[in-house]
């Protein structure tokens, strides 16, 4: 019999978070390590009246591929896949794999072309309904430092919550948030305000991430002054970097140091000008996530954190900022944190001042 | 290190099968099982400057999806697809499966409705390069009897033959064939007479199939008169028939009988009138495959046999028989066998008059 939490996820995915209907094209991005998930996305699909295509996208072959193909190749967004994706009503990104590692020898100029190459899917696919979520495997535990029936527990815990109820929580925050001009986050080694006046929070709610759980918005450009000593680490491409501390004056990084990875995070910062900005602040609803998991789909998501993503704003939140990035970083407020909306304190280590 | 026999494998599909050039849109369509084969087949491609998209048919999500659809949804072939299909300039179809069986449970209607839906694709399909070819599972293996290793080294010697050189050997036969009327097949339990007359030969030299090894047309449509012996075994849809005699009175059906499975030939028969009349005569050519494996793609081509298909006939040699169905039945030639072009005999068991 199957791990009926793997049925379960599935009818989360097709049912609530893409609302899958008669006649919807679905379409699956997966690895064959995510197939377990896929059948029964599949059989719930069926049962929608939807209909079903799956593409894989497995790292060996991506890899196989991408270290023979030159530039040329590499810089074009296939065509078909392009109609492919334009023609389907739903997107899930089913995202697995049996080696996290995989791509890590691939030359990064031509990683960075294949991600151009196919920038303009983004557009399409935001149109449309879509959901990325995780399958658990050993490689995806291992990468998390967990034994698989830890990681599994792990993803299921964060995945399989009462997900009306968490928009219910979610919402009190976001009312408030709505009606607040500044921000300040005060912890350990930090303190920052930003503008978040005539923005919009945004609540994640399981549909567009599963597992989801945040509340989020894009910082007025010019408004970060102070601060933040992120204590979670960041994988970024397969790279770590953690223990970030960010100095930001009217809005603009001014000093930035890391305890590991510091050099890597200055090539960021330097992508473009939109990279020294903030693009989002964050606040981690989930608390069905009680543990740093290197993998940002999670961690981001995490109960009592907070996070801020340098670059690339969201333009649904009233964002502006552009960049070719958009780097999270996470930072742990359990323990003497504390968040003030307009001078008033609205979270403090661990409680939400109306929990 | 991987296999050096599933490298040349997939050069021979890219290469000289499918001719994959700059450019080129490639997509494979294959289960998990042929990921060893699908990423030599995605350094092939990247090499030839072709872009690849990789389909995932896998039999265990099919049947999920199928077991739970209803016939509204399975009654459609799902736009994207046919799209992709579309947009595509190379189709590889590379089977592989981790159970023959797999499909086993899906009531036979839905079956139906579905290849039904999926009849348009095989119009597109045939205006673009396409190979069908197999990668060696263990589920392939038991299906035809043998260990996986001696499985895998029949596939192999099957496939990875000097196929401009086998061309060439067929070719000899062809040019026969096309200046000849009528075809007389001589054997155990079997003699009969049909013409060709009209109808061109044709070569398949590993492109459209691989293997391939077969010099095949489609016979006059009221031409066959006599019976015939089909001493191997077929499988359809899952079922096998075997030990068929087929008596034929001006091309049409008269007596049918099995060893195995007769009423389900019975029952295949009376699909449609264009069933009880042949649509096919072909001369299996590929001398690599020396034994019986219950896999049509290997069977029809394995050297010093004949085959005929009951129903749709091909278009491309001239035939006109239609039908919604395509059944091959194989007969061995070495023990005794005869075939004669115009009264003289050009074959005799196991060597044809000019080897």
């Amino acid at each position: 019999m199957v791990d009926p939490r793997i049925v379960e996820h599935a009818k989360i995915v097709v049912n609530y978070s893409c609302r899958v209907r008669k006649g919807d094209n679905v379409l699956v991005l997966t690895s064959s390590e995510a197939i377990p998930l896929v059948r029964e996305i599949a059989r719930e699909v069926g049962r929608a009246g939807g209909q079903l295509l799956v593409l894989l996208s497995e790292d060996s072959i991506s890899r196989a591929y991408a270290l023979e193909a030159d530039d040329d190749a590499l810089e074009v967004l296939p065509k078909p896949l392009e109609q492919l994706i334009a023609g389907s009503d739903v997107l899930i990104n089913a995202r697995a794999t049996s080696n996290a590692k995989e791509m890590s020898d691939i030359p990064p100029r031509k990683m960075m072309l294949t991600s151009r190459a196919m920038g303009p899917l983004q557009t399409i696919i935001e149109k449309k309904r879509w959901n990325i979520t995780l399958h658990p495997t050993p490689a995806l535990a291992q990468e998390a430092g967990k034994s698989f029936e830890a990681f599994a527990d792990f993803v299921y815990g964060a995945t399989l919550v009462d997900w009306p109820g968490m928009v219910k929580k979610m919402q009190v925050l976001a009312d408030r948030m709505a009606a607040t001009k500044d921000v300040r986050i005060v912890g350990k080694e930090t303190d920052i305000t930003l503008s978040i006046q005539g923005r919009k929070p945004i609540i994640d709610g399981g549909e567009k991430n599963l597992p989801g759980g945040e509340v989020f918005t894009s910082p007025v450009d010019e408004s970060a002054n102070g601060t933040v000593y992120f204590d979670k680490p960041i994988i970024f491409a397969g790279s770590e970097v953690s223990g970030v501390r960010v100095t930001f004056k009217n809005g603009r990084v001014t000093d930035h140091r890391a305890e590991v990875g510091g050099e890597f995070l200055g090539a960021l910062l330097d992508t473009d000008e939109g990279a020294k900005r903030l693009g989002e602040l964050g606040i981690g609803m989930n608390r069905g996530i009680r543990e740093f998991s290197k993998n940002i789909l999670f961690d981001e998501k995490m109960g009592d954190t907070i996070h801020m993503a340098l670059g690339l704003a969201f333009e649904e939140a009233g964002g502006r900022n552009k960049s070719g990035i958009h780097i999270d970083m996470v930072k742990g407020m359990r323990d003497g944190g504390v968040i003030y909306f307009d001078d008033e304190p609205i979270y403090k280590s661990g409680k939400f001042v109306w929990e």
